[in-house]
């Protein structure tokens, strides 16, 4: 936000912020350097998306070798000869060369996979369904996992449901499931509150977004209010108005919400801004979302990006990619995040949330990636295996 | 936006990628280093703060002495025993130590600084008028800056009005001025896309915003629709459903706009990301704006906001601080930048514009700024003079 940016931060270490400050001046000289002059906008952008890059996986986790050390290096092809599953992964993951995830594609292979995890946490679009249809054979897949005594999660970023919500949409698709089993982005917002002790301030929460926000804090017997009940309210362009807000606000949670409005804005600011230590948390910041199959539709990134635009905050968030969730669970159950595997269709959320987090990584080929995406130079997260569909986890 | 910033950027120099990526992994230490384990949040929080003010200070120039070398230093105040206006302010500038400004408060040296000048550009809000009251002397000031030979600007990011809209302001105000000199936000965006030639293109414009961004493209024969017309209408939630848009558009305008919902959302999403070359233009990035007098409003931050986080993109900003308006006037009217004054009443955009623009810089303390705040130590932003109001160019 340009009208506060250059306001000094007390909170900042001066040595980060020196250096931060000088590479961002070495990064805008070697651009100028590189390019004559008539391309000099071009520099500018340049030098903005690295230093942004750089800031976004600074923010992300300050070491992180999967974020920073992608190898330029030649591809090298693991599983060449017979060497077992296990053995290749060992081997890949310790070598900082870019290479090629071996296919599990026969019930040898299934089986070594299953056998290094206890719990498996499966995006939804594009690995369990596609819009509104099944993808075939998967409720024989998931009947075969809890056979073999694997515990089962089912994690989306899509905030507009809660737990409550999805199961009956699992249930509409003939899938039996439990509550528990569902971690929604919605859930993880509710979950992050009551992780820091919320309730017991006695604050209450503002929500921007749909239904499943509210009814997940219902459950936890947190005070909220906003959501659907704020559609179509508006603003008074007059002299004197001033639009009332609750002072006893203590967080907002802002998810996908497609009756956005001023009003909502306003109303947050006010909060995030006016009242002392307000949270701001995020379901998400997906740029786009499936609201129908027919279109991408722009996400919460948009409704996040309105309340960053006017507060100068950075929120909290609490979906993929954010290793939240992970952590609740890690805390909660007592799983070792080394012996859970993520499976989704999406490298740069699914698989990178994999990574990022210290878990195993599975990417399946019934969603938006390709194998040609996922052997393209261009591509710099690479899972730790693949497969055609979940149904390989059984050997179909 | 986090689905999208793994993605490789093809015209990012590698050198400059590296440097940054280099950088936040020194600042991410250096942070660990200096907490200890419990404030991890914190110390991850100030990585990714400084890394961001290293990426808007290389965005917005990339090397810049008034950005990147605020000193430290102990203050030494100017202007001791008798020296002239002018020669003191060559002093400053000649030193990188911070600066006290000095003070207009006669009329020799407001004689010294006029004379130091050709074009004055005058923020409106706190400095011509509070709200809708005329700050008292005004009408005369300008008088007699006009009988002085002076050119004169207003200069708002207020994109609500056209030129022609707020010059029926200034006249509702009993201040007899043309519409040519006003300098509007909406005004800049259309001058923007007149400088680049953008109407022989035969595309056209997606606003969001009020009136006066549709009003300027009028005047100079640009199509475009959206703007007010848009307010109110909404999405369909049903399987197959996919937004129309309009594929000749070349550009969307986003500017204040409290009619802003997610039928506009989508729709600039939509030409943003599906029509080739589409670009996109803020008119500014206010985060907080003055819709009533009697509370802070969120501004086209939160509307630009929207935009950027469902498309990744970063827009072009066309108002303060942009340097846009600046070349426009030097280009269309061969104005000298150091014998323009610009004259505002906030040091983060006014003051901050005149300086990164390379014209002189005049605070008055009838707005937001007070004495108080010029002189905090935490103000790196020092403009080169400072009035009680305007009124002290002729002395009163």
């Amino acid at each position: 936000v340009v009208s506060r940016r250059v306001k000094p931060r007390r909170n900042m270490p001066a040595e980060a912020r020196h250096i931060a400050v000088f590479a961002a001046t070495i990064a805008a000289v070697l651009c100028i350097a590189r390019f004559s002059t008539p391309p000099l906008r071009r520099a500018v952008r340049s030098s903005r998306l690295s230093a942004a890059r750089a800031s976004s996986i600074a923010s992300f986790r300050p070491i992180s070798s999967t974020g920073l050390s992608y190898s330029r290096g030649p591809k090298y092809q693991q599983l060449k000869g017979g060497a077992s599953f296990s053995s290749s992964m060992e081997k890949a993951a310790s070598t900082t060369m870019v290479a090629t995830p071996p296919k599990v594609d026969s019930i040898d292979k299934a089986k070594d996979l299953l056998d290094s995890v206890d719990t498996i946490i499966f995006d939804c679009d594009g690995v369990i369904w596609k819009g509104d249809t099944l993808i075939d054979g998967i409720p024989e897949t998931l009947d075969f996992l809890r056979q073999q005594g694997k515990t089962i999660y089912f994690v989306t970023n899509n905030a507009r449901k809660s737990r409550a919500g999805f199961k009956k949409k699992f249930d509409d698709l003939g899938l039996s499931i439990s509550s528990e089993e569902i971690l929604s982005s919605a859930f993880a917002a509710a979950a992050y509150l009551d992780k820091i002790g919320f309730k017991v301030t006695g604050k209450s929460v503002y929500v921007i977004g749909d239904v499943g926000i509210g009814e997940e804090l219902d459950l936890l017997g947190i005070q909220w209010h906003g959501g659907t009940a704020d559609i179509g309210k508006g603003i008074e362009l007059k002299s004197g108005f001033a639009l009332p807000h609750d002072e006893n606000v203590g967080a907002v949670i802002v998810g996908f919400d497609y009756g956005i409005n001023y009003y909502k804005i306003q109303y947050a600011q006010l909060c995030i801004n006016e009242n002392p230590g307000c949270l701001f948390i995020a379901t998400n910041l997906d740029a786009l979302t499936h609201l129908t199959d027919s279109q991408e539709w722009a996400g919460n990134g948009a409704m996040v990006g309105a309340i960053k635009g006017c507060t100068g905050k950075e929120p909290t968030v609490v979906g993929k990619p954010s290793p939240l969730l992970i952590d609740y669970l890690v805390q909660k159950f007592g799983l070792k995040k080394d012996r859970i595997l993520m499976v989704g269709d999406r490298l740069d959320t699914d698989i990178l949330f994999g990574k990022e987090n210290g878990l195993k990584s599975c990417l399946t080929l019934t969603g938006v990636t390709t194998e040609k995406k996922l052997f393209d130079d261009e591509n710099k997260i690479i899972p730790d295996v693949y497969v055609d569909s979940i149904n390989a986890f059984r050997g179909a």
